[in-house]
């Protein structure tokens, strides 16, 4: 669901190198079925052809031709009649609402079909009722590229911190206001600042939900619900962005030996509850959120091994297409045993 | 096997918080065999108790008048004869060998039972041998400990970044090194930097091991064999300590905003092949290798996710016996269908 630069990258990993560790762990896997917005849906049981399907995309057309079998219409319909096992979430999302993605999540594990999703709305708005959703169908329900892209922050502590109780955290998740805090402290002005990572790709042709915070504070919120147990909606935390920020203090502080960035910031609480905030924060260049180049930096706080980080270099389509792979191979390595190897 | 500190952590660990951890998975855990070097050694098939052991030996006394049955006067034949499900080795180790630990491991392993070690000796010169040996016996023989505690670095790769090719690494893991380093910045001799760091428990009472940078270079060897593939001898890797530093530099590189670290590097050649360094490098104070405060950083460069670093607040007794219990408690998980739930 969803066939952007991150679905397209994907399917290539299928294709190339991955899809040969894949098949040497025994799996085959492909593609029956792909929705898009704006370039048509397809089912085809026998799987799609993905080159085909790729070039199709890119050349605006569409890929309702290699559709097989009655119309199908709406990505929901799409979702509940694709014969799979497993349904990738990566569909454009709305962040303010977590949706359309939280529909379709809800849709394949109603149906009893495992969901990956690179999505932050499912796993920020709706982590604790989808995951009981599909315990319930013993299917299951991965998110890794929801923070971080590939670099494991949930799996992290699900897979290698086993007891270790996480008390809080401090992230530096938003890459773009990074890469623009980098900038200023060069000399670069805002709005050029601005450009010029939009070029790079970076930032949303619309970045108010970068500058403002309201990406930190769903990834944030992402983060408390996985690793805190802490329902708390974004627009409930204490959340300011860099768009006020003068540009002035950013070279000053860099002159001090210091360095600002946009950091969330959690603490565990009482009976299920966590605080979170997200703001500029001054740090010194030796913090190891300040550290540079990377786009994204997640201090985990523990009741015993103490402040452990993981850390991202650049981060990007093929990280995000990679978080993808490495959830399916868990998917398929843990309750994979429903799965028949090909 | 091995009683010091971090053993003795790892039983109280037992009994508190994550004992009930343990617990509330379905597993109950006794010690029935510890083996000292100087405190004697007992068997109780019915479970030791720890408190009282802990006591003894912290006292000065021996554990033997708690033996229960034949007596048992070698560490390898406790190893052979002691009813148990799991070895932990944690034994004192001669690093220039990996001695006595590997023969402890093996005796352990060729039993058929499982085997946990916070030993970096067994992993650095006979890794791929013993878990061969581990396969063959169908026991697991997990390490997580050997390389900066009980921050995931071994279990990180193989199960966070399943089918991700690490091509190479470079890593901060020598802690004395580092808090030394960090004392000579701020202008403390190296002498008085060295007790200093002595006395905050973290350097040996013989520091050549951490000052010649033998100790990074075999946690660079051990992790090479791990995530490379490749078997490297510590003693033939290009390799130079901080011992012949001069303090000078040191303070003077951080006049020009530079820190100095004692870095293992790594790169993957062909055919199971790795090539390694350890020794000082000038970094920016903004590289993650440089971040502070830190006992330990390593950064994994791979093949689709970029790099990615895994970093260390303190380090120190709590996170090694939490590295024990974390191996625990994958065992359990994973391969612990063998063991029955208590």
């Amino acid at each position: 669901v969803g066939f952007g630069s991150v679905g397209r990258r994907f399917s290539e990993l299928l294709g190339g190198a991955y899809g040969r560790r894949l098949r040497s762990a025994g799996w085959r896997v492909s593609v029956t079925a792909i929705a898009t917005g704006r370039h048509g849906m397809a089912i085809d049981p026998r799987g799609l052809p993905l080159a085909r399907c790729r070039r199709l995309v890119e050349a605006g057309g569409s890929l309702t031709s290699l559709h097989q079998g009655p119309p199908v219409s709406h990505t929901l319909e799409l979702v509940r009649r694709a014969p799979a096992d497993v349904v990738l979430e990566i569909s454009p999302l709305e962040p303010r609402s977590g949706q359309p993605a939280i529909r379709h999540v809800r849709a394949a594990l109603e149906r009893g079909l495992s969901v990956i999703t690179a999505n932050k709305g499912p796993v920020a708005f709706a982590r604790a009722r989808l995951l009981a959703l599909a315990r319930r169908r013993g299917v299951g329900f991965l998110h890794e590229g929801a923070v971080m892209d590939g670099i494991p922050v949930f799996n992290l502590v699900e897979r290698c911190l086993p007891g270790a109780r996480v008390t809080g955290f401090r992230g530096v998740l938003n890459a773009t206001t990074t890469r623009i805090l980098a900038c200023l402290e060069a000399g670069v002005g805002a709005e050029q600042a601005l450009r010029e990572v939009q070029a790079a790709g970076i930032a949303e042709a619309d970045p108010g939900f970068d500058l403002d915070g309201w990406d930190a504070a769903v990834k944030a919120c992402a983060l408390a619900a996985a690793l805190l147990g802490a329902r708390v909606r974004p627009d409930a935390i204490p959340r300011r962005g860099i768009r006020g920020l003068d540009p002035e203090r950013v070279v000053a502080a860099r002159r001090r030996g210091r360095r600002i960035r946009l950091v969330a910031e959690a603490r565990r609480r009482e009976r299920g509850r966590a605080e979170l905030r997200v703001g500029p924060r001054e740090l010194p260049l030796d913090d190891v959120l300040a550290s540079a180049p990377s786009d994204g930096v997640l201090v985990l706080e523990t009741d015993l091994v103490g402040d452990v980080a993981i850390w991202q270099g650049r981060g990007g389509v093929d990280q995000t297409a990679y978080a993808l792979f490495s959830d399916l191979m868990a998917l398929l390595a843990g309750d994979g045993r429903r799965f028949p190897r090909g």
